[in-house]
Protein backbone atom coordinates (compact mmCIF):
# COMPACT_ATOMS: atom_id res chain seq x y z
CA UNK A 1 0.00 0.00 0.00
CA UNK A 2 1.46 3.29 -0.81
CA UNK A 3 1.06 6.04 2.14
CA UNK A 4 1.12 9.56 1.60
CA UNK A 5 1.85 12.76 3.88
CA UNK A 6 -0.46 15.27 3.03
CA UNK A 7 -0.17 18.28 4.64
CA UNK A 8 -2.62 21.24 3.47
CA UNK A 9 -2.77 25.27 3.85
CA UNK A 10 -5.68 27.92 3.45
CA UNK A 11 -5.18 32.00 2.53
CA UNK A 12 -7.38 34.97 3.63
CA UNK A 13 -6.86 37.70 1.32
CA UNK A 14 -8.17 40.79 3.05
CA UNK A 15 -9.24 43.59 1.49
CA UNK A 16 -12.06 46.07 -0.14
CA UNK A 17 -9.78 46.48 -3.19
CA UNK A 18 -9.68 43.24 -4.37
CA UNK A 19 -13.31 42.84 -3.86
CA UNK A 20 -14.73 45.80 -5.70
CA UNK A 21 -12.48 44.57 -8.38
CA UNK A 22 -10.21 47.62 -8.67
CA UNK A 23 -6.77 45.71 -7.85
CA UNK A 24 -6.49 42.12 -8.94
CA UNK A 25 -4.97 39.72 -6.51
CA UNK A 26 -0.92 38.38 -7.59
CA UNK A 27 -0.66 36.88 -4.37
CA UNK A 28 -2.85 33.81 -4.44
CA UNK A 29 -0.19 32.20 -7.42
CA UNK A 30 2.45 32.63 -5.82
CA UNK A 31 1.69 31.60 -2.33
CA UNK A 32 0.21 28.54 -4.24
CA UNK A 33 3.37 27.86 -6.07
CA UNK A 34 5.52 28.25 -3.34
CA UNK A 35 3.39 26.11 -1.04
CA UNK A 36 3.82 23.59 -3.40
CA UNK A 37 7.52 23.34 -3.49
CA UNK A 38 7.61 23.32 0.21
CA UNK A 39 5.33 20.12 -0.11
CA UNK A 40 1.81 21.91 1.12
CA UNK A 41 -1.08 21.81 -0.65
CA UNK A 42 -3.69 24.60 -0.76
CA UNK A 43 -7.15 23.98 -0.02
CA UNK A 44 -8.91 26.91 0.50
CA UNK A 45 -8.98 30.64 -0.44
CA UNK A 46 -11.41 33.02 1.24
CA UNK A 47 -11.00 36.71 -0.27
CA UNK A 48 -13.03 39.08 2.66
CA UNK A 49 -13.32 42.83 3.51
CA UNK A 50 -11.54 44.70 6.11
CA UNK A 51 -14.36 44.33 8.63
CA UNK A 52 -12.70 43.19 11.97
CA UNK A 53 -15.97 40.48 12.74
CA UNK A 54 -14.97 38.56 9.68
CA UNK A 55 -11.27 38.79 9.99
CA UNK A 56 -11.68 37.07 13.55
CA UNK A 57 -14.52 34.78 12.42
CA UNK A 58 -12.54 33.54 9.15
CA UNK A 59 -9.16 33.03 10.97
CA UNK A 60 -10.69 30.81 13.75
CA UNK A 61 -12.97 28.95 10.93
CA UNK A 62 -9.64 28.24 8.83
CA UNK A 63 -7.08 27.82 11.63
CA UNK A 64 -9.06 24.46 12.82
CA UNK A 65 -9.59 22.83 9.58
CA UNK A 66 -6.21 23.32 7.84
CA UNK A 67 -2.37 22.54 8.98
CA UNK A 68 -1.74 26.21 7.72
CA UNK A 69 -3.10 29.62 7.46
CA UNK A 70 -1.73 32.15 5.07
CA UNK A 71 -3.45 36.02 5.30
CA UNK A 72 -2.36 39.14 3.32
CA UNK A 73 -3.44 42.63 3.71
CA UNK A 74 -4.23 45.01 6.15
CA UNK A 75 -0.83 45.29 8.41
CA UNK A 76 0.10 48.59 7.09
CA UNK A 77 -0.12 51.97 9.72
CA UNK A 78 -3.58 53.59 8.36
CA UNK A 79 -6.97 53.34 9.77
CA UNK A 80 -8.23 50.72 8.03
CA UNK A 81 -4.85 48.10 8.66
CA UNK A 82 -7.28 46.34 10.52
CA UNK A 83 -5.45 42.29 10.29
CA UNK A 84 -3.45 42.27 13.20
CA UNK A 85 -5.68 43.66 15.83
CA UNK A 86 -8.35 40.93 14.79
CA UNK A 87 -6.15 37.91 14.44
CA UNK A 88 -4.73 39.05 18.29
CA UNK A 89 -9.30 39.04 19.33
CA UNK A 90 -9.61 35.79 17.30
CA UNK A 91 -7.12 33.81 19.57
CA UNK A 92 -8.19 35.76 22.28
CA UNK A 93 -4.61 37.06 23.62
CA UNK A 94 -3.43 40.79 24.17
CA UNK A 95 -2.30 42.99 21.21
CA UNK A 96 0.74 44.39 22.57
CA UNK A 97 3.85 45.92 21.08
CA UNK A 98 6.85 43.90 20.14
CA UNK A 99 10.37 45.00 21.32
CA UNK A 100 11.82 43.45 18.65
CA UNK A 101 9.63 44.88 16.08
CA UNK A 102 10.20 48.29 18.17
CA UNK A 103 13.67 47.97 17.97
CA UNK A 104 13.66 47.41 14.28
CA UNK A 105 11.74 50.19 13.17
CA UNK A 106 14.01 52.61 15.52
CA UNK A 107 17.27 51.43 13.80
CA UNK A 108 15.62 52.57 10.20
CA UNK A 109 13.77 55.76 10.90
CA UNK A 110 16.01 56.94 13.91
CA UNK A 111 14.21 57.20 17.29
CA UNK A 112 12.89 60.68 16.93
CA UNK A 113 11.14 60.22 13.61
CA UNK A 114 8.68 57.50 14.75
CA UNK A 115 5.37 58.71 14.05
CA UNK A 116 2.35 56.93 16.03
CA UNK A 117 0.98 55.61 12.73
CA UNK A 118 4.02 53.58 12.29
CA UNK A 119 4.12 52.74 16.03
CA UNK A 120 1.06 51.28 15.20
CA UNK A 121 2.54 48.47 13.03
CA UNK A 122 4.85 46.98 16.15
CA UNK A 123 1.72 45.68 17.52
CA UNK A 124 1.10 42.00 17.69
CA UNK A 125 -0.73 39.58 19.34
CA UNK A 126 0.74 38.20 22.27
CA UNK A 127 3.12 34.97 21.81
CA UNK A 128 3.43 35.71 18.28
CA UNK A 129 7.02 35.67 16.58
CA UNK A 130 8.19 38.26 13.78
CA UNK A 131 8.15 37.81 10.09
CA UNK A 132 10.79 40.24 9.03
CA UNK A 133 12.10 40.41 5.30
CA UNK A 134 13.98 42.99 3.48
CA UNK A 135 11.75 45.19 1.91
CA UNK A 136 9.70 46.64 4.26
CA UNK A 137 10.45 47.79 8.27
CA UNK A 138 6.93 46.48 8.72
CA UNK A 139 6.98 43.20 9.82
CA UNK A 140 4.32 40.47 10.09
CA UNK A 141 3.96 37.95 12.00
CA UNK A 142 3.59 34.13 13.00
CA UNK A 143 1.05 33.07 15.71
CA UNK A 144 0.66 29.54 15.63
CA UNK A 145 -0.60 27.80 12.89
CA UNK A 146 -1.13 31.34 11.48
CA UNK A 147 1.46 33.62 9.20
CA UNK A 148 0.09 37.52 8.67
CA UNK A 149 1.66 39.11 5.95
CA UNK A 150 1.58 42.42 3.58
CA UNK A 151 -0.47 42.51 0.82
CA UNK A 152 1.87 44.57 -1.51
CA UNK A 153 3.09 41.53 -3.50
CA UNK A 154 7.19 42.36 -3.71
CA UNK A 155 6.57 42.57 0.26
CA UNK A 156 4.36 39.39 0.78
CA UNK A 157 7.20 37.70 -2.06
CA UNK A 158 9.91 38.92 0.45
CA UNK A 159 8.62 37.58 3.29
CA UNK A 160 8.23 34.38 2.16
CA UNK A 161 11.87 33.91 2.33
CA UNK A 162 11.84 33.93 6.05
CA UNK A 163 9.23 31.19 6.56
CA UNK A 164 11.00 28.80 4.59
CA UNK A 165 12.62 27.05 7.95
CA UNK A 166 9.06 26.97 9.79
CA UNK A 167 6.87 25.02 7.42
CA UNK A 168 6.98 21.56 7.09
CA UNK A 169 5.63 19.89 3.87
CA UNK A 170 4.40 16.36 3.61
CA UNK A 171 4.86 14.39 0.34
CA UNK A 172 4.90 16.75 -2.81
CA UNK A 173 1.95 17.08 -4.92
CA UNK A 174 3.42 16.46 -8.66
CA UNK A 175 1.41 17.11 -11.62
CA UNK A 176 2.01 16.44 -15.22
CA UNK A 177 -0.18 17.96 -18.40
CA UNK A 178 -1.24 16.91 -21.86
CA UNK A 179 -3.21 18.80 -24.11
CA UNK A 180 -6.31 18.18 -26.86
CA UNK A 181 -7.69 20.89 -29.72
CA UNK A 182 -10.87 19.49 -29.68
CA UNK A 183 -13.79 19.88 -26.92
CA UNK A 184 -13.27 17.69 -23.85
CA UNK A 185 -16.46 15.84 -24.45
CA UNK A 186 -15.21 13.60 -26.67
CA UNK A 187 -12.76 12.41 -23.90
CA UNK A 188 -14.67 11.82 -21.08
CA UNK A 189 -15.31 8.20 -21.00
CA UNK A 190 -11.64 7.84 -21.31
CA UNK A 191 -10.32 10.41 -18.50
CA UNK A 192 -12.98 8.26 -16.04
CA UNK A 193 -11.37 4.86 -17.53
CA UNK A 194 -7.59 6.29 -16.14
CA UNK A 195 -8.76 7.74 -13.07
CA UNK A 196 -10.27 4.65 -11.81
CA UNK A 197 -7.41 2.89 -12.57
CA UNK A 198 -4.97 5.33 -10.25
CA UNK A 199 -5.87 5.48 -7.05
CA UNK A 200 -3.67 8.16 -6.25
CA UNK A 201 -4.25 10.40 -9.55
CA UNK A 202 -6.89 13.31 -9.81
CA UNK A 203 -7.07 14.08 -12.94
CA UNK A 204 -8.69 17.65 -14.48
CA UNK A 205 -10.08 18.27 -17.11
CA UNK A 206 -9.93 22.24 -18.23
CA UNK A 207 -11.67 23.48 -21.30
CA UNK A 208 -10.29 26.62 -22.91
CA UNK A 209 -11.37 28.55 -25.91
CA UNK A 210 -8.80 29.61 -28.27
CA UNK A 211 -8.84 30.82 -31.63
CA UNK A 212 -12.58 30.23 -31.75
CA UNK A 213 -12.10 26.98 -30.68
CA UNK A 214 -12.23 24.68 -28.63
CA UNK A 215 -9.22 22.64 -26.81
CA UNK A 216 -9.12 21.41 -22.99
CA UNK A 217 -5.86 20.68 -21.04
CA UNK A 218 -5.87 17.42 -19.08
CA UNK A 219 -3.84 17.62 -15.83
CA UNK A 220 -3.20 15.13 -13.20
CA UNK A 221 -2.09 15.41 -9.84
CA UNK A 222 -0.54 12.69 -7.60
CA UNK A 223 1.80 12.34 -4.82
CA UNK A 224 2.97 8.97 -6.36
CA UNK A 225 5.35 9.56 -8.95
CA UNK A 226 5.07 6.25 -10.68
CA UNK A 227 1.53 6.10 -10.68
CA UNK A 228 1.41 9.85 -12.01
CA UNK A 229 3.59 8.85 -14.97
CA UNK A 230 1.48 5.77 -15.76
CA UNK A 231 -1.59 7.22 -16.07
CA UNK A 232 -0.63 10.14 -18.32
CA UNK A 233 1.11 7.38 -20.86
CA UNK A 234 -2.47 5.61 -20.48
CA UNK A 235 -4.80 8.45 -21.11
CA UNK A 236 -1.63 8.87 -24.27
CA UNK A 237 -2.55 5.22 -24.94
CA UNK A 238 -6.43 5.34 -25.38
CA UNK A 239 -6.33 9.18 -27.26
CA UNK A 240 -4.28 7.58 -29.90
CA UNK A 241 -6.05 4.66 -29.88
CA UNK A 242 -9.36 6.57 -30.66
CA UNK A 243 -7.79 8.15 -33.66
CA UNK A 244 -7.34 11.42 -31.90
CA UNK A 245 -4.25 13.92 -31.42
CA UNK A 246 -2.91 14.67 -27.86
CA UNK A 247 0.04 17.43 -27.33
CA UNK A 248 2.65 17.13 -24.37
CA UNK A 249 3.65 20.52 -22.50
CA UNK A 250 2.94 23.85 -22.60
CA UNK A 251 4.60 24.86 -25.90
CA UNK A 252 2.03 22.98 -27.36
CA UNK A 253 -0.21 25.53 -26.06
CA UNK B 1 -31.10 61.17 7.42
CA UNK B 2 -29.85 59.57 3.99
CA UNK B 3 -30.99 56.41 3.06
CA UNK B 4 -29.13 54.11 0.76
CA UNK B 5 -29.97 50.28 -0.46
CA UNK B 6 -27.41 48.09 -0.24
CA UNK B 7 -27.68 44.63 -2.04
CA UNK B 8 -24.76 42.04 -1.67
CA UNK B 9 -23.26 39.07 -3.20
CA UNK B 10 -20.59 36.47 -2.90
CA UNK B 11 -18.90 34.32 -5.28
CA UNK B 12 -17.46 30.98 -5.28
CA UNK B 13 -14.59 29.98 -7.85
CA UNK B 14 -14.70 26.20 -8.26
CA UNK B 15 -11.52 24.95 -9.51
CA UNK B 16 -8.54 23.14 -8.19
CA UNK B 17 -6.18 23.94 -10.69
CA UNK B 18 -7.17 28.00 -9.37
CA UNK B 19 -5.90 26.72 -5.90
CA UNK B 20 -2.76 24.88 -7.25
CA UNK B 21 -1.87 28.37 -8.50
CA UNK B 22 -1.62 26.85 -12.34
CA UNK B 23 -4.23 28.89 -13.46
CA UNK B 24 -5.31 32.37 -12.70
CA UNK B 25 -8.63 33.37 -12.18
CA UNK B 26 -10.13 36.16 -14.71
CA UNK B 27 -13.54 36.17 -13.50
CA UNK B 28 -13.79 37.87 -9.92
CA UNK B 29 -12.22 41.26 -11.43
CA UNK B 30 -14.40 40.84 -14.04
CA UNK B 31 -17.67 40.21 -12.02
CA UNK B 32 -17.32 42.77 -9.28
CA UNK B 33 -17.10 45.29 -11.84
CA UNK B 34 -20.12 44.09 -13.54
CA UNK B 35 -22.09 43.81 -10.04
CA UNK B 36 -20.70 47.02 -9.01
CA UNK B 37 -22.64 48.90 -12.92
CA UNK B 38 -25.73 46.79 -11.32
CA UNK B 39 -25.58 48.05 -8.14
CA UNK B 40 -24.82 45.21 -5.84
CA UNK B 41 -21.27 44.97 -4.03
CA UNK B 42 -18.78 42.16 -4.24
CA UNK B 43 -18.81 40.93 -0.66
CA UNK B 44 -16.99 37.54 -0.14
CA UNK B 45 -15.38 35.21 -2.10
CA UNK B 46 -14.43 31.31 -1.90
CA UNK B 47 -12.09 29.41 -3.87
CA UNK B 48 -12.48 25.77 -2.95
CA UNK B 49 -11.86 22.22 -4.67
CA UNK B 50 -13.69 19.96 -6.49
CA UNK B 51 -15.27 18.28 -4.41
CA UNK B 52 -19.17 17.86 -3.58
CA UNK B 53 -19.29 17.82 0.22
CA UNK B 54 -17.19 21.44 0.37
CA UNK B 55 -19.58 22.34 -3.08
CA UNK B 56 -22.55 21.96 -0.83
CA UNK B 57 -21.64 23.11 2.13
CA UNK B 58 -20.40 26.91 0.70
CA UNK B 59 -23.55 27.19 -1.51
CA UNK B 60 -25.06 26.74 1.79
CA UNK B 61 -23.25 29.07 3.69
CA UNK B 62 -23.65 32.01 1.50
CA UNK B 63 -27.07 31.55 -0.40
CA UNK B 64 -28.09 32.55 3.05
CA UNK B 65 -26.00 35.47 4.04
CA UNK B 66 -25.98 37.90 0.66
CA UNK B 67 -28.48 38.60 -1.75
CA UNK B 68 -26.94 36.81 -4.54
CA UNK B 69 -24.51 33.83 -4.95
CA UNK B 70 -22.39 33.34 -8.06
CA UNK B 71 -20.56 30.55 -8.81
CA UNK B 72 -18.04 29.93 -11.31
CA UNK B 73 -16.24 26.67 -12.90
CA UNK B 74 -17.30 22.77 -12.74
CA UNK B 75 -20.01 22.59 -15.16
CA UNK B 76 -18.22 21.20 -18.50
CA UNK B 77 -19.28 17.88 -19.45
CA UNK B 78 -16.23 15.84 -18.39
CA UNK B 79 -15.79 13.50 -14.34
CA UNK B 80 -14.52 16.12 -12.44
CA UNK B 81 -17.67 19.01 -13.38
CA UNK B 82 -19.40 18.20 -10.23
CA UNK B 83 -21.15 21.89 -9.79
CA UNK B 84 -24.43 21.00 -11.20
CA UNK B 85 -25.58 17.97 -9.08
CA UNK B 86 -24.05 19.39 -5.99
CA UNK B 87 -25.92 22.65 -5.99
CA UNK B 88 -28.87 19.72 -6.58
CA UNK B 89 -28.20 18.81 -3.61
CA UNK B 90 -27.12 21.63 -1.85
CA UNK B 91 -31.15 22.98 -2.17
CA UNK B 92 -32.14 19.18 -1.54
CA UNK B 93 -33.78 19.20 -5.12
CA UNK B 94 -33.85 16.72 -7.73
CA UNK B 95 -31.09 16.33 -10.33
CA UNK B 96 -33.19 15.91 -13.33
CA UNK B 97 -32.83 16.49 -17.17
CA UNK B 98 -33.67 20.06 -18.51
CA UNK B 99 -35.94 19.69 -21.91
CA UNK B 100 -34.91 23.09 -23.04
CA UNK B 101 -31.08 22.23 -22.20
CA UNK B 102 -31.62 19.07 -24.49
CA UNK B 103 -33.11 21.00 -27.15
CA UNK B 104 -30.80 23.50 -27.67
CA UNK B 105 -27.92 20.49 -27.62
CA UNK B 106 -30.43 18.66 -30.30
CA UNK B 107 -30.38 22.32 -32.63
CA UNK B 108 -26.90 22.51 -32.00
CA UNK B 109 -25.10 19.27 -32.89
CA UNK B 110 -28.32 17.55 -34.52
CA UNK B 111 -29.99 14.30 -32.74
CA UNK B 112 -27.21 11.63 -33.36
CA UNK B 113 -24.19 13.32 -32.33
CA UNK B 114 -25.22 13.45 -28.64
CA UNK B 115 -22.69 11.88 -26.43
CA UNK B 116 -23.29 10.64 -22.63
CA UNK B 117 -20.80 13.01 -22.03
CA UNK B 118 -22.68 16.19 -23.92
CA UNK B 119 -25.93 15.10 -22.24
CA UNK B 120 -25.15 15.25 -18.60
CA UNK B 121 -24.54 18.92 -19.37
CA UNK B 122 -28.21 19.02 -19.95
CA UNK B 123 -28.38 18.35 -16.11
CA UNK B 124 -30.38 21.15 -13.82
CA UNK B 125 -31.56 21.31 -10.11
CA UNK B 126 -35.51 20.94 -10.39
CA UNK B 127 -36.85 24.44 -10.43
CA UNK B 128 -33.33 25.81 -11.93
CA UNK B 129 -33.93 27.98 -15.09
CA UNK B 130 -31.33 28.36 -17.79
CA UNK B 131 -28.64 30.97 -18.03
CA UNK B 132 -28.18 30.81 -21.89
CA UNK B 133 -25.06 32.33 -23.91
CA UNK B 134 -23.73 32.83 -27.24
CA UNK B 135 -20.50 30.84 -27.29
CA UNK B 136 -21.35 27.70 -25.51
CA UNK B 137 -24.34 25.17 -26.17
CA UNK B 138 -23.72 24.16 -22.47
CA UNK B 139 -26.18 26.53 -20.96
CA UNK B 140 -25.88 27.87 -16.81
CA UNK B 141 -28.33 28.43 -14.50
CA UNK B 142 -29.95 30.15 -12.13
CA UNK B 143 -31.55 28.06 -8.70
CA UNK B 144 -33.09 30.47 -6.61
CA UNK B 145 -30.42 33.47 -5.83
CA UNK B 146 -27.64 30.94 -7.04
CA UNK B 147 -26.31 31.68 -10.33
CA UNK B 148 -24.20 28.62 -11.44
CA UNK B 149 -21.87 29.86 -14.55
CA UNK B 150 -18.75 28.77 -16.55
CA UNK B 151 -15.33 28.71 -15.47
CA UNK B 152 -14.14 30.01 -19.15
CA UNK B 153 -13.68 33.48 -18.90
CA UNK B 154 -15.07 34.39 -22.10
CA UNK B 155 -18.41 32.04 -21.90
CA UNK B 156 -18.54 33.31 -17.77
CA UNK B 157 -19.13 37.20 -19.11
CA UNK B 158 -21.19 35.92 -22.43
CA UNK B 159 -23.35 34.33 -19.59
CA UNK B 160 -23.92 38.01 -17.76
CA UNK B 161 -25.59 39.33 -20.99
CA UNK B 162 -28.51 36.84 -19.97
CA UNK B 163 -28.61 37.69 -16.42
CA UNK B 164 -28.89 41.92 -16.56
CA UNK B 165 -32.67 41.39 -16.34
CA UNK B 166 -32.40 39.35 -13.05
CA UNK B 167 -29.97 40.94 -10.95
CA UNK B 168 -31.75 44.20 -8.68
CA UNK B 169 -29.65 46.23 -7.63
CA UNK B 170 -29.34 48.94 -4.88
CA UNK B 171 -27.72 52.27 -4.87
CA UNK B 172 -24.40 52.06 -6.71
CA UNK B 173 -21.36 51.99 -4.59
CA UNK B 174 -19.36 55.13 -6.35
CA UNK B 175 -15.41 55.48 -5.92
CA UNK B 176 -13.09 58.31 -6.01
CA UNK B 177 -9.02 58.31 -5.48
CA UNK B 178 -6.05 60.18 -4.85
CA UNK B 179 -2.58 59.03 -4.81
CA UNK B 180 0.65 60.45 -2.94
CA UNK B 181 4.05 59.25 -3.98
CA UNK B 182 5.62 58.85 0.10
CA UNK B 183 4.68 56.33 2.51
CA UNK B 184 0.87 56.33 4.00
CA UNK B 185 2.03 56.67 7.15
CA UNK B 186 2.57 60.28 6.46
CA UNK B 187 -1.15 60.28 6.00
CA UNK B 188 -3.07 57.95 8.50
CA UNK B 189 -4.12 61.25 10.96
CA UNK B 190 -5.64 62.84 8.10
CA UNK B 191 -7.48 59.71 6.63
CA UNK B 192 -8.76 59.21 9.94
CA UNK B 193 -10.20 62.50 10.20
CA UNK B 194 -11.55 62.71 6.97
CA UNK B 195 -13.48 59.19 7.73
CA UNK B 196 -14.96 60.34 11.03
CA UNK B 197 -16.38 63.21 9.02
CA UNK B 198 -18.40 61.48 6.59
CA UNK B 199 -20.49 58.61 7.77
CA UNK B 200 -21.63 57.49 4.24
CA UNK B 201 -17.99 57.35 3.25
CA UNK B 202 -15.39 54.32 3.21
CA UNK B 203 -11.87 55.13 2.98
CA UNK B 204 -8.75 52.87 1.79
CA UNK B 205 -5.65 53.41 1.89
CA UNK B 206 -3.52 51.27 -0.43
CA UNK B 207 0.06 51.17 -0.45
CA UNK B 208 2.05 50.13 -3.13
CA UNK B 209 6.14 50.05 -4.02
CA UNK B 210 7.05 50.83 -7.69
CA UNK B 211 10.47 51.94 -8.73
CA UNK B 212 11.64 51.33 -5.56
CA UNK B 213 9.42 53.47 -3.82
CA UNK B 214 6.71 53.12 -1.84
CA UNK B 215 3.18 55.30 -2.39
CA UNK B 216 -0.33 55.00 -1.74
CA UNK B 217 -3.53 55.20 -3.39
CA UNK B 218 -6.37 56.52 -1.28
CA UNK B 219 -9.53 55.21 -2.33
CA UNK B 220 -13.04 56.30 -1.40
CA UNK B 221 -16.00 54.56 -1.65
CA UNK B 222 -19.65 55.74 -0.91
CA UNK B 223 -23.47 55.51 -2.37
CA UNK B 224 -23.57 59.09 -1.88
CA UNK B 225 -22.28 61.16 -4.17
CA UNK B 226 -22.17 64.27 -2.89
CA UNK B 227 -20.62 62.80 0.84
CA UNK B 228 -18.21 61.35 -1.82
CA UNK B 229 -16.73 64.60 -3.45
CA UNK B 230 -16.75 66.51 -0.04
CA UNK B 231 -14.41 63.77 1.36
CA UNK B 232 -12.32 63.37 -1.63
CA UNK B 233 -12.30 67.45 -1.30
CA UNK B 234 -11.08 67.77 2.92
CA UNK B 235 -8.68 64.90 2.20
CA UNK B 236 -7.22 67.02 -0.67
CA UNK B 237 -6.89 70.33 1.76
CA UNK B 238 -5.48 68.20 4.28
CA UNK B 239 -2.28 67.33 2.15
CA UNK B 240 -1.98 70.68 0.88
CA UNK B 241 -1.68 72.45 3.91
CA UNK B 242 0.60 69.91 5.62
CA UNK B 243 3.04 70.75 2.55
CA UNK B 244 2.57 67.72 0.72
CA UNK B 245 1.35 66.83 -2.38
CA UNK B 246 -1.35 64.75 -4.58
CA UNK B 247 -2.14 63.54 -7.48
CA UNK B 248 -5.61 62.87 -9.39
CA UNK B 249 -6.63 60.11 -11.55
CA UNK B 250 -5.22 56.86 -12.75
CA UNK B 251 -2.79 58.42 -14.91
CA UNK B 252 -1.28 60.07 -11.74
CA UNK B 253 0.27 56.09 -11.50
Amino acid sequence: MTEVKTVTASMIIIGDEILSGRTKDANLTHLSLWLNRMGVQMREVRVIPDVGQVIQDTVNDLRHGYDYVFTTGGIGPTHDDITAENVAKAFGVPFVQSAESLALLKKHYGIEKISDARLRMTMIPEGASLIKNPVSTAPGFQMENVFVMAGIPVVMQSMLLDLEQRIFGGDKMLSRAIHVFEGESQFAKMLVEVEQEFPHVSLGSYPFFRNKKFGASFVFRSQVAAELDAAVDMLKLKISASGREWFDGEAAL
